[in-house]
């Protein structure tokens, strides 16, 4: 049976709490995040539990697998629907692994976690307030993530409209283009909610992702983020997979979660 | 530039319009209907012109590609959208060939067109009120041409629910299963609207679909539904085709389209 | 998380079991029948619970989805371990529903059941003694149903070795060929095992397939050969689906448990 | 190393000589010919040595295979190269069994082996004198197949221009519909020249062809047309396949080949 | 319909133009070009108007789409038609965008523009003088630029035949190998035509293109020389992608086109 | 007819021996390295024979292409039988290209050349001394290898089990990260074996390959790693390609072994 593998915890026992979110409605190119969870979980098949870098075991942090949240059409009642579901987990101290289904899933696990800084990596901006009239479409999602966080970090952003960008010139906003991820080291304030929508990455990274944006960052660029990130988490997300590649994107998106919750239970509130 | 292949008519002398309605929100399964319209007219390019049974040329029959209608998530506001385009066309005396985009389309369509009688080849009744508490649900298709129309015509059905098929049992309502179709003869009474639903074929015939079920019709029984039934119509549309497969399901699709121009055209007010 | 769609039941209440026997070692062409339980559970999502046919529910019949059991390299003890786990749903009157996995895994399904018929469909007729050398490989599957069945069918088999078209001619096998399957009609005597190769299928129903063996039968054939046996079985088994075609393999195979389960159901012990 | 799967006889040796030729010049919309002898032969590795219905084996049929001759992009200068060398083989009472490349190789075949009948199953008539400009398109080889043979029979046709009906009026063509295939008998009046273009099949059989046309035969009234020509025949082709399928078209061509030379060596001159 | 997203200038108010040359003919290992032009359009679609570097839109830079020239198989000739399509375009200053097709067709754009120098981004040399026979191979691409131009600069060149090292020892052509692509500066005399051949980049970045060649540009390194050149142009071209990936190549192709009018128009005769 | 393109040469005077094993038994996960050594020839069509660096034709280094070993179920008899070919070549003093297969085949190719160091590329440290019970699984190719060999060297190793660690940790063995291979240089004593498992890639870099491990090497660090070992070698493999994706990973595959035997001829006995 399906379960991200290694995510063995009993619900009662959990650290870590799996939640897939494959909500496929506003893509606007190539749809197939609805295949995102199930992917995810599938590509992971083969990675080792045991992690060199922390000494330590995936199947020892405690992570649960919850399962899918089997979404519909309407993206505001799911995404309450969502939230009510993640603030659960997040009220007993289970840190939420939310995996995506289309961004718009970010914006519930963003209520649910309260954080003070909303870190993405992500080629867009994604700071519309809507998009082909849809005030919920995966194109709003850092923009509905400011209601709730104080400060969002994008990284490795590479496009958007001027109103974004106007929006992104403001003081609670910082982008960082995928040139200047290498060198870049985080400078966060307070507790962080850390969302990686997989086209952060270069298309040949990840192919598999509904908006592809060429020019973006490398697998490891990607990691590096992660890891320098997931000691000030309360929550994590990765979305945007799809199933039109090989199996590239779902690999890369599988590994990332893995390394924020080895990096994460290794560094508890950095 | 991409047209359906011989639709070279201008406007203002159309007989026909393909219509392209991408809409692909509430696919159960399998999303790609958005790519339906762009994929029909791709794999139509390598049919002849010339039609033998009605000695006619395809470019000879005035059929003008009005392109696609951008679709957006709101599928309701979408259908009243596509739904005026139609009318207009309609009101010309130029009959539709709307070509989706996932089973809702056909609403619109319907709306638009005004028959007594709407005929679909499809594997569901598409009888529902709703699906996942959506009332514009592709699984409701029939149900809505019913508030139009006095009677529907199901080719090829073979799965619903018992509600549907408690509704099917009405008299307003015929279903012909895949085993009778070879023998069946249509008994029309009015002006008809046919509504070729794509995953009325077997999947060997149109794996690219969103709710592949097998036990279908085969091409020929799908070709002959069609040629039986132009002559009574006044629109037409073929849905649920996407890109998940190698061409045979928009290949299938766009011969239908044509095979219903050529009759139709030959057989007028049959 | 990934169940066969609408098998609920708890073990307990189970009066079905699919299990999943994602074997695949000994495939001669095209891998990846260890993808086959995955894909089928997955194809399944599509289909409505209710059945016209047989006026029930998939849910009303108490189907426990008792998940795959892992697979490894020595396929006989793998088959050692198979048959254990079968014989405990026998023994419980639960009747098995196996997925494969490549076809060796129904020789765990024969031994387990211990029918008095095995009756296959299928390309090819499997009566080898070895094959590569190997005495538990894919071509071996109906030899091996021999030592426990009296008598085996083959339906739809069109290709075979001399040695195995000699063995066939004896009392104890029939075969059925492709071309005589429509007119057919079952003459059993006893318990039936009912084994279903997706390669009996045309490729054009079933390319994803280890083995594809042009010439074969329609889906609605395959239907009608699960109709006609399914009330004589007491466990059922579908095997060598792939992951190498659009779905056409894994639909089908999914629709032919369902119609086993269905008639079977209503049918008991006929 | 790849070679026609049980092709092993050595050249002086051979009755029956696979030649390769993968051209790919002027397929009109999807490329991929040049894999069609590669492709033909990989799929054909799971087929049986032994036939049931002649009783008899592959390999002792003396076929040898002569691998591909490398095609450039002058098609009138390949099919002299082509024809030279077929001729070799026909002058040495060995039967070419050519494996295309776009339909134009036949061409060469018809042209080296001189035959009274050229019989093809095609979708199309390929009666023009030109396409595109070009003399040597695949819309032409049965008008150049008339250069040689008295007379022409394309089975399966389904499309084509006004010219090419007009053409296939005169009393040298006969023109066999899909429809009428499953009835037909072949009356033949000297030797034959049997090409398969697998576009004569439905699309859902054969999926990986350069122009695919629905409402074409079953891979069954394929195979009972070779069954019921070979007999009569002094060459076989296969034309057309290409590798934008999952093996469908490549396995039935395949088959075909195989068809064509178990009914030939049990029937010599029938 | 489909045209290069924000292409929307009518011909009378072009500054660029988008002309697409589907030529498919002499590709020698994996065919398709000719679905080159349509592909990047298509995965055209999710960039964002605005470019953030230059502070433009793209719709704001008067881009039209001409569509594409049909192809036909008589390279010669149709270099020709479109030379004089392209030449009219040159000849109005509006600076010609052509889309591939196979890098023969970058033979007709240098012709119509004329350029000074003809630089290259290629995994190839293509200084043959023929292949496989063939003079207007698309391996002789740069051979011909140079009976127009006075210099050739081939950046990212990894492969070729002695004769064509020799060739580009000499002082009308500058080779520079990818490792030394990143640290490079382009110092150009005169006016350039930009052609870039998808198959520089490495794979990765790019698989779906006729002949791959491992060990080249990453798709930012690709960018980077866009941007430094484009400034000399006075025509772009982009070729050799294909439909055999997931995207990579037609999305990279796309972006580079857009860079190349963004920062062309942004700094116009630099 | 397929064979490693340029590998010319007479087994009599072949200084390199490609042996192709598609050994496809233990592949954890995806499955399909049975097609890699067809794979890696095919895409190695497109490569030039000359080769710039060195100044050389690979036409000119003498090498046989001995075929394919066919592999059976039992991974033991199949490596002693292998075992026995390679030894043959390598007392001929003919260097052996292996082509795999899994990663396994590289004990057969380590135990017939004897070496005193093994070095292979490689995501996954591959010291188990079983796996999933199986002593002759990929993921115990290295641990094989030092069974004959005086030390091991694991390039790009990124994952493995703690007792894969410790035992990496002994002095026998060198673990180089990705992060350092670009820096690193080798310091080799003796003779030594290269294995390149192509999963040392980044999945963008070869998606085909049975288990991908994100966070990998580039292909041009990978070439440098080819060429800064080859000197020294007395014998080269490279494993683990299967048919899962667009030709990335046979691409690089057959580039690595070419640069492999470039280096070699040029520096014999460095």
């Amino acid at each position: 049976m399906s379960q991200f593998p290694g995510a063995n915890a009993a619900p009662d026992d959990a650290e870590y709490a799996v939640v897939g979110a494959p909500l496929d409605v506003s893509t606007t190119f190539q749809p197939g995040t609805r295949f995102g969870p199930d992917r995810i979980r599938r590509f992971a098949r083969t990675f080792d539990d045991y992690d060199r870098r922390t000494n330590s075991f995936f199947t020892d942090h405690s992570v649960h697998d919850a399962g899918d949240l089997h979404a519909w059409d309407d993206a505001g009642e799911y995404l309450d629907f969502l939230e009510a579901d993640l603030r659960e987990w997040h009220d007993d101290d289970v840190t939420p692994l939310l995996v995506g289904g289309e961004h718009t899933v970010s914006v519930a696990g963003v209520r649910a976690a309260d954080p003070d800084v909303f870190l993405t990596v992500d080629a867009h901006l994604d700071l519309r307030t809507e998009y082909d009239g849809n005030e919920l479409s995966h194109a709003t999602a850092t923009r509905h993530a400011l209601d709730v966080a104080d400060e969002a970090v994008i990284v490795g952003a590479r496009t958007g409209s001027p109103e974004e960008y106007e929006r992104a010139a403001e003081t609670d906003v910082t982008v960082v283009p995928p040139e200047d991820v290498a060198e870049w080291t985080p400078d966060l304030d307070g507790e962080v909610y850390l969302s990686v929508d997989i086209d952060g990455a270069d298309p040949a990274f990840a192919p598999g992702t509904g908006t592809t944006e060429p020019f973006g960052l490398t697998s490891r660029e990607m990691r590096d983020v992660v890891r320098s990130v997931a000691p000030h988490c309360l929550a994590f997300d990765t979305v945007e997979v799809n199933d039109r590649d090989d199996g590239q994107a779902a690999a890369l998106a599988g590994k990332l979660l893995r390394e924020f919750v080895f990096t994460h239970a290794a560094e508890p509130s950095a």
